[in-house]
């Protein structure tokens, strides 16, 4: 029998898992919830009884099994120790040791979300096809992945890929959530584009359809597609830094393609053509011509990434 | 017999070689001219006749050579292909294969300067200990090289590591070698801090002991370290530039160590302080206090860097 993975997402609310032939086609999905009462310390419990379960119902063994990958909100070392997971309640500890333990699988195989969810996207999405690409995720926050050679950046101190904190404005007066100023993630998250669209309401310089008490940023590129001024003042500057923070990025890696996903890429086209323009701008000749793609797995990246983490 | 393996380090006016032990010692040392005549169509004929002579000098055979490595001033993809060396007059070839059919070596390995200089500070100089690190070296313009896992990073067009190109100042008028305008070269460089004390001399804003018609990166550090303000004011942008571009390198990589060479680094300590400082001030919380250290091998790092390529 074809052997299969799991791939496990940990989010703030709910845990994500799938079963996956090792060619990558998904062969059933489901969620448990976070329980994230004293300290997370059910998480894991959770997963490795719902792993049991399906094992069970599916009529697999362990031999059956290739391995199970892990995705949590927080920095991870190679070898599955977490440093700190703030939404999950965690500390400092070895992950992978902990679920080899809680089901028996041997080959388990952690990373953080982001760099997961790259992993997934060069699988069976919008990066296939390719051994080196960055993934950048435009939701609440800017997240990052890098992927060299096939294998996810980890970073020394596992904060490989954390592009959403590049300070792209020297200029900046707000505060970004890590403490610094004129992060990427204050101008290309959505609560960037929604903040940038206040600020430009509150100067009142230009007419403009959007409406202060109710902003975001789907209706700020919506409002920029049809013309609005002030909304495409916006989508300016979130090109301008988006597109120059790719351009640092490929200074140091040079990647082969850039994959873009999270809410606020579903604007669509516009969010393509205002980043690679500002990209080619800013980086040199050497370096030019990049491809830039859709992300494609959506909330599932993270479950192939996973998955895809344990066939190396 | 313990195997033997070449480094060459190829200039634009001298061919530098060395003779290493596998452990990394140097065992001999010298020079050949780089004779660009005919768009350098003998530069690897030398090379390849010299390590000949050597061998047959030290009556080694092909049986004792683990290996020959080549350092090339230009972008290098993985297999040896040049894609343009406008210093050497060279085109695009594949200079490994070239190498192979005039040595009768099998393993060779060629890389770009910077990067092959990076791999020698890893092996035998100040990034001694580390597996990934970036190296960045302050000569006449700012080359970059970046150690992961212990190898080179490539890049998808040979142009990993390119830091003197991230563009840290958006609103820099003068235009930069490579056409754009506000690269971290223009600040960093012995070219670039030159550069920075002209304007500060034409401006006469303050007194100083620096003379228009004798400058150099030298003569401003030398001057700053005496309590000069006008110096100390270019070492102040030197330092907020550099210290910036590495903090972004360190988002996206996250590196264990920077290893800082070439000309400019010799004004010694003042500059780890003024890079590590402005560092640490741009770099998020999980990515402070990286170790900052001077390159130790000088003009022989990329000797020693071509040798240690084709040790894996």
């Amino acid at each position: 029998m074809e052997k299969r993975c799991f791939g496990v997402d940990i989010g703030g609310t709910t845990v994500k898992m799938g079963l996956f032939t090792v060619d990558g086609k998904v062969t059933d999905k489901w969620e448990i919830p976070t329980r994230k009462e004293e300290n997370g310390k059910y998480i894991l419990e959770d997963i490795a009884k719902s792993v049991k379960e399906r094992m069970q119902r599916d009529t697999l063994t362990l031999e059956d099994i290739a391995g199970l990958g892990i995705g949590v909100p927080g920095p991870v070392k190679e070898d599955g120790t977490v440093l700190k997971c703030a939404n999950l309640g965690w500390g400092v500890f070895n992950v992978a040791d902990t679920v080899r333990e809680l089901t028996g699988i041997e080959n388990v195989k952690v990373g953080n979300d982001a760099n997961v969810a790259a992993l997934g996207e060069m699988w069976q999405g919008g990066g296939k096809g390719y051994n080196n690409l960055v993934m950048v995720t435009l939701g609440t926050g800017v997240g990052g992945g890098v992927i060299l050679g096939g294998k996810i950046l980890t970073g020394s101190n596992g904060a490989g890929g954390e592009i959403g904190h590049i300070r792209v404005n020297y200029e900046e007066k707000d505060v970004c959530g890590c403490g610094k100023t004129g992060c990427l993630e204050q101008y290309a998250s959505a609560t960037g584009v929604v903040r940038l669209a206040k600020k430009a309401l509150e100067k009142k310089e230009k007419k403009t359809t959007l409406v202060a008490d109710d902003l975001s940023a789907k209706a700020v590129f919506g409002a920029a597609k049809a013309g609005d001024e002030l909304a495409m003042d916006i989508v300016e500057k979130f090109g301008f830094y988006l597109g120059m923070a790719l351009a640092h990025i490929s200074q140091v890696i040079d990647p082969e393609v850039f994959v873009i996903g999270g809410g606020v890429a579903r604007a669509g086209q516009i969010i393509i053509d205002e980043v690679s323009k500002n990209y080619e701008e800013n980086v040199m000749f050497a370096l030019k011509n990049k491809a830039f793609k859709m992300a494609e797995l959506g909330n599932d990246a993270g479950i192939y990434g996973s998955a895809r983490m344990v066939l190396d």
